[in-house]
């Protein structure tokens, strides 16, 4: 007995011989040399080109995640593009596996916790009680807040003004950037130190106003590192970093059986 | 004794508490709102800001990458999302590493094949005999010419033309895009058969223009697709094709099994 | 002012021009010729050697999921490989991308959710009720018991019998094992529907017993399975199947859109 | 006008609600707990079960590739780790990306350069003036040598004798080994140092002894390596070096630009 085929179905686009069309415009007459790469990304993920403002703003949030110089990403794509020269697809692909909820990916933390919080962005909704109650949330059990705080950019993210001034001038400073900066008072204040918004909460806040899920918010990260990461592989083919690296953390890290080696003679 | 370390570089960046220096500017105030994503992308391949041709002539290159609909990478991306939908960025990874040689990874074979042939774009040059010993080089033993020839764009692929009409406005159209024209119309009478400058191509040759190092050109393709695969996994989320594609595929190619099955009662 | 390291050290083993040495053994020497591929796996989650008990029942939880045919990461593997020939390893790298929470990776849910049951395996425990408990605690909000159930295996995963009998002969029959039978008992009688242990949740169980961290157990099913998706790309190398399944699905996905074109001829 | 489906055909297997048949054989009863991990490997690339020569060689053939300390798949994959501790899979996934040309892909060098010297393993064939050729084809111009000589391990890979003595016990040193060990012989001579057979050359031999086509034998690496990338996961779960690498390096490499910061002061 065969199987019935369930239907499928693809709303991006398709090709024939002599035409691409996707997303309902003509590919080549429509998109190519009218959209730059950040607007070909805001199609893809609201199936239609972005006006002025959304240009801007959208452009902002994916170039501010494409480099951050050496990063963990950067280091496994160059330490594998070391094994396999011949496959730089698979140096990116390597460093982009590690986009994950510790770094870039916690761009989804933070707009799945104001989403959560903030499912329709009502103005008579008070945003400063609603942020201690997402603060307080966190504490029983102890968890990190997403989106607040940074290991290195102390007291705060160089990035994140900068991307709230955007927001401003591209009319996208709504209640989610206004939630997210209330956020981080209150776990300033409820925590007891200076806990600033950093680039991913920014991004995450700005990815709500522009409604776009929060289970494709990770999406944005991972488009702008692998532009990141082709830079870092290309100045690996003229200044080589990889085999130290591996030889100076092999040396470091098995010192202690070495040590005892000498002293066994 | 301890092993002496050996000088480690990097030219992209570095930050500290307050600031983000990448490629020598003050990345949230002369880069985050200025640049567009794929000028961010010709800034890592270039070390510099492109100025507006280079903007227009460099973004239509990455962005005539992004999509081409249902690909075998875009399958990947959303095979792999059903299994582990906690990773997008594994999904989109996966989707990269079949970015090789046969596919968008061919724009490094046609700038190779041009850079070696023209290693200086010297205009003393007459390209139509060297585009026909090109040609023959590939003839013993018979390797398929890269950038030439689409499976199913016949009998132009739409997106070249448009690239190079850009070219044209943007002053791109030099010796390397001359040479793959002739590359092409060389190949179509040796081979008696049309085959025509295909979109990796035209890329390959819009690379050498720019200088680019053909090492890096499958860079364009990565950059690109990752933009296009995070779209493609936004709709598995909605209207997902991973698990009727699955089990389509599993009963065509196990179906001589269940036959023999029937047959045996 | 220079940087302090902090120490770095590895205990899995190390070299010099004549030696390796690997988990305090001469490899050459000690485990080549003498160890097979799961016991190697048993001596890298342990530290130890097997003995005979022990390599029995590990590689049999190694190798129930090594293969099941045509999955989701099979087709990954073999769509990876038609655009990328030169890097089977990224096609290998690309299949095992989909082992997450919803496939392979569930050993780990399993594993899980009996080391939190049952911290320490004390034979006064009664396991009847806490399986009540815990299929009790997926119903608010409901949620999928891992380890139980199997879309296509029904009543029974033919695996799991053959599992708990070689548990039985080496005698890692322990409370794990019974917890989990114990589980799939209260759930199917909690929701009214044969519910059986599926063959990642046996694994779950075993991996227990074998007193692994359950945050590793996802890597049994992970080193298995690279070995059968080599298995698959050898058979695509002779009779591929990749370039059908793309040129069907797109077919299949974008049928709308060329029924559109034909009605308006 | 519908398009005609071409067939597709696995005949690795198919299961139903009660059964798995892999190989032609029931799974579960003749497979499981029967076969060891490398026997399933076995299995796989020649849809057959090893006898207990095969069995003992094929096995220390992947053994001998599973594990070797600090490499830089081994990074790769603690790196990876550090950022997405969710995926593990995406761990090991990013470790195996770089087994390609240079590292343990080196093996389907090999086994190539052995096979196409020596189609059939004719015994008429003089070893030693082939093995010259072999090496003189590499000369002009000049290549590396696949399978010979190694940068830590002098004069000897220990691995090697190792495996050869397993050869012989197991009856599969035949005309591959013995020509690898003549091309080792070879380039020493001609190249005035000692160029010994590495670990890939000899199992790329004993790949062509066991009959296996040289496109699927860095494969042997691939399913080996993800063995060893669990058991450097689970270490990295234990006691972290990622956060310590990537901090270390990241201070190394941008040193200059804090020079250059302290001097301006």
């Amino acid at each position: 007995m065969p199987r019935n085929d369930k239907p499928l179905r693809t709303d991006i686009g398709w090709s024939d011989a002599g035409s691409i069309t996707l997303f309902g415009k003509d590919f080549p007459k429509e998109i190519l040399g009218r959209l730059n790469l950040g607007d070909m990304g805001f199609l893809e993920l609201t199936a239609r080109v972005p006006n002025e403002r959304e240009s801007r703003m959208f452009n902002a949030m994916v170039v501010a995640l494409v480099e951050h110089g050496i990063t963990p990403s950067a280091l496994v794509a160059r330490l594998t593009y070391l094994g396999a020269p011949e496959s730089l697809q698979g140096a990116v692909a390597a460093g982009l596996n590690g986009l994950g909820t510790v770094f870039v990916g916690s761009i989804e933390g933070s707009a799945k916790m104001l989403a959560d919080a903030l499912p329709k962005p009502d103005p008579a909704i008070e945003l400063a009680p609603l942020a201690e109650r997402i603060v307080a949330s966190f504490q029983s059990p102890p968890r990190i807040i997403p989106g607040i705080g940074h290991p290195v950019h102390k007291p705060v993210d160089p990035r994140t003004p900068r991307l709230f001034e955007l927001a401003r001038e591209t009319g996208f400073d709504g209640p989610y950037v206004r939630l997210i900066q209330a956020v981080s008072e209150a776990a300033s204040r409820q925590l007891g130190k200076r806990l600033p918004v950093n680039a991913t909460g920014a991004i995450g806040a700005l990815c709500c106003e522009m409604g776009f899920d929060w289970k494709i918010c990770r999406g944005l990260g991972v488009m702008a590192r692998a532009v990141g990461l082709v830079g870092h592989i290309l100045e690996e083919t003229r200044r080589p970093m990889a085999p130290e690296i591996w030889q100076s953390i092999e040396a470091r890290a098995t010192e202690h059986f070495r040590d005892g080696e000498s002293s066994s003679d």
